[in-house]
């Protein structure tokens, strides 16, 4: 199984704000956000396993600031990591000036997806290989991330999460 | 600002899944999930605070089971714990049985939403009190994934995440 | 087939009033409201006899007041009387005051759902044992409008009517 | 207030049963069909008064036969009778044979709508007039429903309820 | 196989614009026009081969005026004009005026659509017979549209197009 | 007001196709499609001319091949050329395979936006600069496609359209 580049997990989609997305505020709807966070995340986890995938968890999810009806919303996706049969997913949501066209990060979002079978049984994804400094960065990253979710699911116990303990144990 | 009880936030809603509801495999979509659970833990916020809420962050959500269509499934949400204006929300999700009627959780999601004023700016929301063994060590863990979020968010030093130290060294 | 209590059937959904929900005035649109409403219901059915349920009829909805966007609005509903293959149920709608938290009866609905087989043919389903006072009064109202509704689709003759005619005549 | 003929408000609306529109078991989602049916009766109501008109009440609406997705379905709405500020409304749903073209009537509906000022007040609409011999039953018919109504709702003594009564007593 | 009139297809749907529909400067949205086009004029395009139709292509829609929220909208589709397997649909849209009732002409769309069986393949459809002066003359003009169609896709030499290029020489 | 380059109109989304998309062959709905197009086509006009657009006019739109379920759907707009006050944009549809990833051009559309002032008039929109060999072609086939349009539409004899008629006369 032939490892593959974090940029070939690239997925893009642009919104725009219509009046059925809107909170009682006017504002992008919470719920949608997370709803098209979601979709795009599938596709950047399935372009890098070309398998069907499956949600397994939503691991963080920032609200930074709120989204005005109208605005043009991008989401960019890309495979962080992967494991055995898992794929992390970091999608970052940015807002349009619409008068000078510059992208301000409104939200970042952490996914993980699985790659599933026809009987809904995991199965094994290629490696990724981070490039970038932004991607080598979130790909370690990952691994703390992982840990930690391993252990709020009392999966592993702390005193085994090597790299996690590093972030409280700087000596 | 009287401090409230758990109980008194509690928010039930009870769902079909309709074929709109599905993703390509003919389970309930996670991202319309997601969308679910935004909508029950804000209304759990909202009957803790009486103020308007926006959702701040989804902290973790995890999809143990895939949930089929045209099952019936309950979301149960409520304050786990207060902080000046942001409020932690647990979301229990349930499966039900189609024959024996017994309800299996299915998947359990941890949101943070913010009181705001009418100028979208943080206002105080009461203390939460509570009551029974789950409420107090989900109230428990609270301050410990409120540190993580912060350190996770660069805003806080790890040394200075007492009470999340103590999961590490356990001496 | 052993009887089941009215109260193992009630089935409780709060929705929040999101500007796709509403009409053109601002307010919850009435359409939105029967479809949320025929879902709990075909819930309550479906709790009662364990077996796939149709809608059969809308027997009255009732709209009070208006429900204006971001209302939260609460949907209870209960079979009150079961007939052979067919189950009468109400749900009460309740809109819930955003600063005191106090609930308002805003509508009701009668509703009549059939427990079908898989060629959808009607299969018969448990008697409803009603236990409280507003269960038992609306258990006898069930079969009022049993017969109400059988003359209305002339498949019944109105002096053969025996417990509906008594409303006419309480000499 | 000039008084109008029932054929200036016949409004019709056809529909092709989409994926999207289905309940569980693959045909028209009941509550979709209310949703549809409050639509077009709100047209057929509007038409007569030309003012902005609100639901008021479902009176009944039987489910006779389902009917599949893919199907196409018309439905046809006219005012029945007019009564001060309000409105009777008699929808008639056709589901279309696809290789015959034959139309076969499936549900019917009766709604009741209110014609409100801009505070929401009742405003007195035009008189009704029907003319075709379906019309003039129809027209009949909506004076007893509307006392069956009123004792239902405890607004009028079933002694009072001249037009019902001669239901029971036919001698 | 039988040649079929143009008032056979005819096709009519009305629609009330709801917040759900509208775009961000509060007017019907083009995108969900677009849908209810293709959706009605592929009833008209069932109407007139009685089997399962897809669209072939969107020829021209023009949008001359906006159309607000709260507008009550009539699509009207017929088949303009048969060839083997594809059928030229026009539908007219309509927007009422909410006091005097009259309808002013709002769009104008044409659709082809392609009668197709069960494994995709096109199959023949009947004839189409224009009986009024508007189905003659949008019957003339679908030739040249489609001669039109066929140049701008590659598939017919400019010179061949016999009916189209009379528009350019009418000496 | 400076002329601007195609490039920087590029608008990218990419979409999953879900049940709720679907029509009742279960591939893509025709309508979802145009309503995506006429979505991202806006959001590229808006990108060369920042400011509110609306629809004018779909001027073809050719569905070569069916979508089905599941399948992960790309629309690319970029603005082709523009006019005073209106823009072309064409927007190509892909379908990735799901096994190689390599993209098949389903689709293709032309759409004309309009930009507008605060008072629903048209404002002047800066010029566009094509610079790759299709951006070229495209800007000279649409000034054919304007002609073309406006003699549709009877705002333009056939022989004043200097640009169309050399398709009919290549001697």
């Amino acid at each position: 199984m032939k490892a593959k580049k974090a940029i070939e997990t690239l997925s893009i989609t642009t919104k725009l704000v219509l009046p059925n997305d809107t909170n009682t505020l006017g504002n992008l709807f919470g719920g949608e956000l997370l709803a098209w966070m979601d979709v795009i995340s599938s596709v950047a986890a399935h372009r890098h396993c070309k398998r069907v995938v499956v949600t397994a968890a939503v691991n963080n999810v920032s609200f930074r600031k709120a989204i005005s009806q109208a605005s043009i919303v991008t989401l960019e996706a890309k495979v962080t990591r992967a494991f055995n049969s898992s794929m992390e997913i970091i999608v970052d949501v940015y807002d349009e000036d619409p008068v000078t066209g510059e992208r301000i990060k409104a939200n970042e979002g952490i996914y993980t997806f699985v790659a599933v079978d026809q009987n809904g049984g995991p199965i094994e994804v290629p490696e990724l290989i981070p490039e970038s400094e932004e991607e080598k960065i979130r790909f370690e990253g990952a691994l703390r991330r992982k840990q930690l979710s391993l252990i709020l699911a009392g999966k592993m116990k702390p005193e085994d999460a090597t790299e996690l303990k590093k972030l409280f144990f700087t000596e």
